[in-house]
C-alpha cells in the first residue's frame, strides 16, 4: 500500500454531494436529481469545487463546463488523472459518477496529507452531461474536452426541455475560459459503480474493466395487413406480430451462438392497432446488440438484419430498418487494465477483467491517453435508480486501489515499457 | 327459382338507409354511424320501420327494442323469419348487418308482389345493440329475445358514454310493449357479408355457414426483471419479452399442428418499461383462439396455457392469466345448412361450407330454432370500415338465395324428417 485513503471521509462527501438534488426511492432510497446545467447541477458544481480550491488545487473551467482541478507541482509534467461525472439522470442514484470524482479528490487529499513526493502531478475531474439525460449525446463533456466535437457545436445543443446548452452553462455560471480540447493526461483512471449485476453475483470485490461495449441500436418496422382475428384463416394473414416472435427467438439464438459477451435485447415495442381480436397490421421494435469486438459485433448485425428480411419475406411483411445508435467498442490500455488488476491482488481484493456494458467518460478520454476503469459491485446490478447501492467495504476498497493504481501510473513510463 | 327478388330495390334501399349516420373513408369510401340507441340509430329505425309498414306487414317493437315485421298470414303458424342489425361501430361500413335486414324486407316485398301462396308466414327483424360497441355485450337483443338475459338486467346496462341502456331506449322512442323473450320462429336465416377473405380468395359466391367458432381471449401476465441492456449478462436476465417470443411462436406451431379452422393470434402486447436499453420487467399480452369445435378448443386452451407456464419457468419469470372473453362453439342446424348449399347450386353459384369467425345474431335464434346463415364475399376482407365492399351481384345472389331458401324453409317440417 502506497498511500492509505481516509475511507469516512469519502462517505461524508458522497453523503454530502447526495443531499444536493436529493430525491427518495420507492422503498425510502435516497437518492439524487441533478440534470445537467440546472440549479441542482449548479449546486453540485459548487460544492466540489470548494472542496477542491480547500485543498489548493488548481481548478481549470473550460469552455464546456468541465472542472478540471490539479495537485501544484513544480515539475510542469502531464497528471495521472481520475475522474468522473457528477450530473445525474433525473431518478438518479449516489454512486453513479460522484464515487469516481470524490474518490479522486480523497487520492489527492490523502497523498498531499501523507506528503508523499510524486514525479508528477495528479488531478481529478468532472465532465459535463455525462448522462445525456437533458443534452444529448451522452458523455458530451469528454467528448469535447478530447477535441470529438467542436466547442461550438456543443454549446448550440438543444435540451429535451428547449433550453440552449450555452445559453445554460452561463446562466449557471460554468462557462470558463480553460481551452478545449483539454489537457491531455498521463493516464487516466475512472472508479465507477458496475451498474450490473456481474461482480455482486460472482462474488468478486474489484472490476478490472478492459473495455466499453460497441453499442448497436436498430429500430425494425414491420408492415403486413390488420385483419379480423375470427375470419382470417391463418394461411391468408400477413401478421407483423408473429414475424417478431420469429425475429426475437432467432435472436436469442443468434446471441446465444455467439456466447459472452454478446447481448442482445429487445426493449421497445409498439403494435397496430393493438386490439385482442384484430392481427397486427404493424409492429415496431428496437434491437439492441453489444459486443466488446467490432468484428464481432458487425457479424452480429449483419445475420441479425438478415433473419429480420428473411423472417418479413416468409410473412409477406415490408421491413424497413433504422439506425438509431452505432458506436465502436473502445478498448482500454492494456497496461494500465494490469495495473488494476495486479493493484487490487496486492490488496487482497478478488479481482476480474471485465467490459463496461455502459458507456463512461473514460471510453472519451481513452481516444488522447493510457486510460481504465476500475468497478465496484453494485448491488442486484440496480443503477439510474435511488435504490442504487455499493457497500461502504466496497465503496472505499475501490478507492484504495484507485490512489495505488494513480500512484503507480505517476512512475509508469509508457514509452519505456511498450 | 322460386320467386324473383328485385335486386335494384334491394340496392337502392342499402344506398338510402347507408345516408343515415353517413360517414367518409380514408379513400372517399361511403360508410355509416349508427352506434346503438343513437339519434342515428333512431332514424335509420324509423326509415326500416317506414318500409315495414309500406308493405302492410305486422310490426312488433319488444322490451328491448327489437323489431319484427311479420307477413299477414291467416294460418296463425310460427314465421320462417330473416334478420340480423341496422346498428354499426363508430367507423362502420354500408352492408353490415343491414344487408340481412334489407335482404329479408325485399323477399318478403317479392313474394307478396307475386302472390305466392305460402304454408307459413315470413317474417324479418331486426336486433337492437348488435354490435356491442356502445353497450356491452354484443348481440345483446337477440339475446334477449331469446331468453338469454332478463329483460330488467339488460336495460340496466351503462354505455360507454355512461348513459343506461333503457333510458336511451325511452328517448329514442323504441320500447315497445312485445314480449321478451319473443316469438319463436319455424326458422332463421340470416344473410350476412362474410367480414373476410376466404370466399373471395377462394372465388366462391355463396358461404353456407355451419356456425360460429368458439372464442377464448386469455390476457397473460409475465413478470421478470427490468436490467440494464448493456451490462446484464444473457445468463442473468429474466426477460419477460424474450418469454413472450417463445410463447409466439410456441402458439402458431399449436395452431398449425391443429390445422383449420382453428386460428390463434396476438394482437395486444404491452412492455413495461418499453425502452430500448432496458430489458423488460413486465409484458401483457392477449391470445385469441379460435374453433368450431369446443373440444379442440379447450384443448388448445390446455396446451397454450401448458406452454405459458413452462415458457415463463424457464426464464424464470412469475406468470398470471385472466380469461377476458370465453364463448362455446355454435353449430347451426345442419339440415338448413344443407337447403342453403343446395339453393345456392341450383342457382348456379359456387358454395362452400364454412364457419363464422366472428359472432351474429343468429347465433342466439339458433337456441331457439332450426337457424342457418348465408355469407357473400367481402372484398379484401375488410369490415368495420366504410371501405367494406360487396359487389352488387353479390348483394343480389345472396338475396336471391336468401328469398328461396326462405320459402323452401315454409314446407320444411323438421319433425317429419329428423
Amino acid at each position: 500500500m502506497k498511500v492509505s485513503i481516509d475511507g469516512q471521509r469519502l462517505l461524508r462527501r458522497i453523503d454530502e454531494l447526495a443531499t444536493i438534488g436529493a430525491i427518495v426511492g420507492a422503498s425510502g432510497e435516497r437518492g439524487s436529481a441533478r440534470l445537467a446545467l440546472t440549479d441542482e447541477d449548479r449546486l453540485g458544481r459548487d460544492l466540489v469545487v470548494r472542496w477542491m480550491n480547500d485543498l489548493g488545487l488548481e481548478v481549470t473551467i473550460d469552455g464546456i463546463g468541465n472542472v478540471i482541478a490539479v495537485m501544484p507541482h513544480a515539475s510542469g509534467h502531464a497528471p495521472v488523472m481520475a475522474g468522473s461525472h457528477i450530473d445525474t439522470v433525473a431518478t438518479g442514484g449516489r454512486f453513479d459518477g460522484n464515487l469516481g470524482v470524490l474518490a479522486g479528490l480523497e487520492v489527492i487529499e490523502s497523498v498531499m496529507a501523507a506528503g508523499i513526493d510524486l514525479e508528477r502531478p495528479l488531478a481529478v475531474g468532472f465532465f459535463t452531461d455525462e448522462e445525456g439525460a437533458r443534452f444529448a449525446p451522452d458523455m458530451l463533456g469528454s467528448l469535447v474536452y478530447v477535441g470529438g466535437m467542436p466547442l461550438e457545436q456543443a454549446l448550440d445543443i438543444a435540451a429535451v426541455d428547449g433550453a440552449r446548452l450555452g445559453d445554460e452553462l452561463i446562466a449557471i455560471g460554468y462557462q470558463g475560459g480553460g481551452p478545449c480540447p483539454g489537457l491531455v493526461p498521463h493516464a487516466f483512471v475512472e472508479l465507477h459503480i458496475e451498474q450490473g449485476p456481474v461482480l455482486e453475483a460472482e462474488g468478486v470485490r474489484i472490476g478490472a474493466v478492459t473495455g466499453v461495449q460497441g453499442i448497436s441500436w436498430t429500430r425494425v418496422n414491420l408492415v403486413g395487413q390488420s385483419n379480423h382475428a375470427g375470419t382470417t384463416p391463418m394461411s391468408m394473414r400477413r401478421d407483423s406480430a408473429a414475424a417478431m416472435f420469429d425475429i426475437g427467438v432467432r435472436l436469442a439464438e443468434i446471441v446465444a451462438e455467439v456466447g459472452p459477451p454478446q447481448v442482445g435485447t429487445i426493449g421497445r415495442i409498439e403494435v397496430t392497432p393493438n386490439l385482442v381480436n384484430v392481427v397486427p397490421s404493424r409492429v415496431s421494435f428496437t434491437i439492441d446488440v453489444r459486443h466488446t469486438d467490432e468484428m464481432v459485433l458487425r457479424s452480429v448485425e449483419d445475420r441479425v438484419h438478415a433473419i429480420v428480411r428473411e423472417i418479413a419475406d416468409r410473412h409477406g411483411l415490408m421491413v424497413s430498418t433504422e439506425t438509431l445508435a452505432r458506436f465502436e467498442p473502445v478498448a482500454f490500455d492494456d497496461r494500465v487494465v494490469s495495473i488494476v488488476e495486479a493493484t487490487a491482488r496486492a490488496h487482497g481484493l478478488s479481482v476480474q477483467r471485465m467490459p463496461s456494458g455502459a458507456g463512461h467518460d473514460a471510453q472519451m478520454l481513452a481516444r488522447v491517453c493510457p486510460t481504465a476503469m476500475i468497478f465496484t459491485p453494485s448491488v442486484n446490478g440496480i443503477s439510474h435508480n435511488p435504490a442504487e447501492f455499493t457497500s461502504d467495504d466496497d465503496l472505499i476498497a475501490g478507492t484504495q486501489v484507485l490512489a495505488d493504481v494513480m500512484l503507480e501510473l505517476t512512475e509508469w513510463n509508457p514509452k519505456e515499457r511498450s
